[in-house]
């Protein structure tokens, strides 16, 4: 029996996810084609390489041509003009998706290049790593995580469930949401984080040379998985900031407020309001562990 | 040719750091005997039941009496009553030490107690996971981490080096420090990452259920780190802020001012400096990897 679910695919983009997703098309034989357009000469001839594609290409009209999936992995700021470009070149009954960490903002700058006849399947998958790039993907990194579709009304259901089908076989569970819902829950468990992370390493930057080294030295106090974290690819943070800003700066807002209070409770040496927090806190993670969305993604290798 | 450093080891207090500690003492025989004093019984049984010790007591002369070392591995809020109690009973010559995550005030509060001809050698192992309790503590926890002594000036150089040499065996790296510098350090380091954890965990507890079974859903996406940090035991926490207090609202206020700038920056869509942070902070990362301080503990069995 035949695996292939798509006769050609055509990754826009190809870094830490869409190379993942590659691994897994390759490993199962997915699709007869798979397509990779990518900007620099180093990531064509490195998918190529690892033999994740069967061509690689800097002319976007050609990634695209023929193929009856096409996925954004690019940084979402690109979105826009990446729509353009391939506005013209897509195939009558094919499928846009992308992996994109922001939908709102994000389908409406897509939606409006899709032409008639075209589907378009909104996509995001809850999995990553701090490392980036084809060489830092692995098959297995959307075992057991959630996949995030958010299509808008009216798309044909036989399109989104193709697509859902393609991120079963890479071992995802499927939930479909609205985008702005998705934008806002993404803000809290995933944007938010983030920026507190690339703030607190950023403040440990701005210290004086011999504690920025000491900070260093004894990072395993807690410090580490902030700067793991803060390790991120900066151009891809950048471009989720700015596209989920609403739902980011009230997040923000919120947080802001409790670190008041805190403080607060830090000056007035309120312990028990301490307590009562930390206490409350160690639910949540036991609810985490239940869901069974702990455990860290696991490279083949550390590196 | 023997391997003991001390006749008697008298843990006051064994959770995590403790019973870490003491796998490490039985492993290699570094001691003769070992006592621990724990004030629930469950942690008397469990100790014994691990072959952590010889002996368990609620009685915390009997456990300090001819002991040759004390290490007090309590939370600190405790330490002042433990030096209170124990005073009396130290034996002439011994060495009292304590693994602290605070040391300027915590020094102050058990000095006081300790009577001539005692060594006080204050020290703090960077290491440690989100767990606690007896059961959770593991032989290589210390391996390749620092241990920070804090001495007060004018201590015994021999007892200085016996306790350092325990915290070598254990395979930890030796670090001196001013106890008001280690306490600058550990804010930025760990206090203050730990703080934030607690309150991006706690925001989320307070948003409404949807929204909240939601975030615990799709942890993967980074707040999952920040719950394993924020399920940390909540009297060790609630003690080290309310002793770290000055660093602690020093360091915080400095991340504050940060996390302000970088608000405006998403409000005003200013790109480039939010690709300019996010990419100086890749280079802390950069260092903590080339200190190796990058690898988080591996406990024997995920749990």
């Amino acid at each position: 029996m035949s695996n292939i679910l798509f006769k050609k695919i055509s990754f826009i983009g190809i870094g830490l996810i869409g190379s993942s997703l590659a691994r897994v098309i390759r490993r199962d034989s997915l699709a007869q084609e798979v397509v990779a357009y990518a900007r620099t000469e180093q990531t064509r001839s490195k998918v190529l390489e690892l033999n994740l594609v069967d061509s690689s290409t800097d002319d976007i009209s050609m990634a695209v041509e023929g193929a009856d999936l096409v996925i954004l992995c690019t940084p979402i700021g690109a979105y826009e003009t990446v729509a353009k470009n391939i506005s013209g070149s897509l195939k009558h009954g094919s499928i846009v998706s992308d992996v994109g960490s922001v939908k709102g903002s994000v389908i409406e700058s897509i939606a409006r290049y899709i032409p008639n006849g075209v589907h378009f399947v909104p996509c995001h998958p809850i999995a990553g790593t701090e490392n980036s790039g084809p060489e830092s993907g692995f098959d297995t990194l959307f075992n057991d995580r959630w996949t995030i579709v958010t299509p808008v009304e009216g798309t044909d259901p036989t399109a989104i469930e193709r697509v859902a089908n393609l991120w079963r076989s890479a071992g995802s569970k499927i939930e479909y949401m609205d985008p702005d819902h998705h934008d806002q829950v993404l803000a809290i468990t995933s944007h938010v984080p983030h920026l507190i992370a690339y703030t607190i390493v950023g403040t440990a930057t701005d210290l004086e040379e011999r504690l920025k080294s000491e900070v260093i030295k004894f990072a395993a106090s807690g410090f580490r998985d902030f700067t793991r974290i803060a390790a991120s690819d900066p151009i891809m943070w950048r471009d989720i900031f700015l596209n989920n800003k609403e739902a980011v700066l009230e997040m923000l807002g919120r947080l802001t407020e409790d670190l008041g209070g805190l403080q607060r409770a830090i000056r007035n040496e309120d312990g028990e309001r301490l307590e009562s927090l930390f206490t409350r806190t160690r639910e949540i993670r036991r609810s985490v562990i239940e869901v069974g969305q702990h455990i860290p993604p696991k490279p083949p290798k550390e590196t």
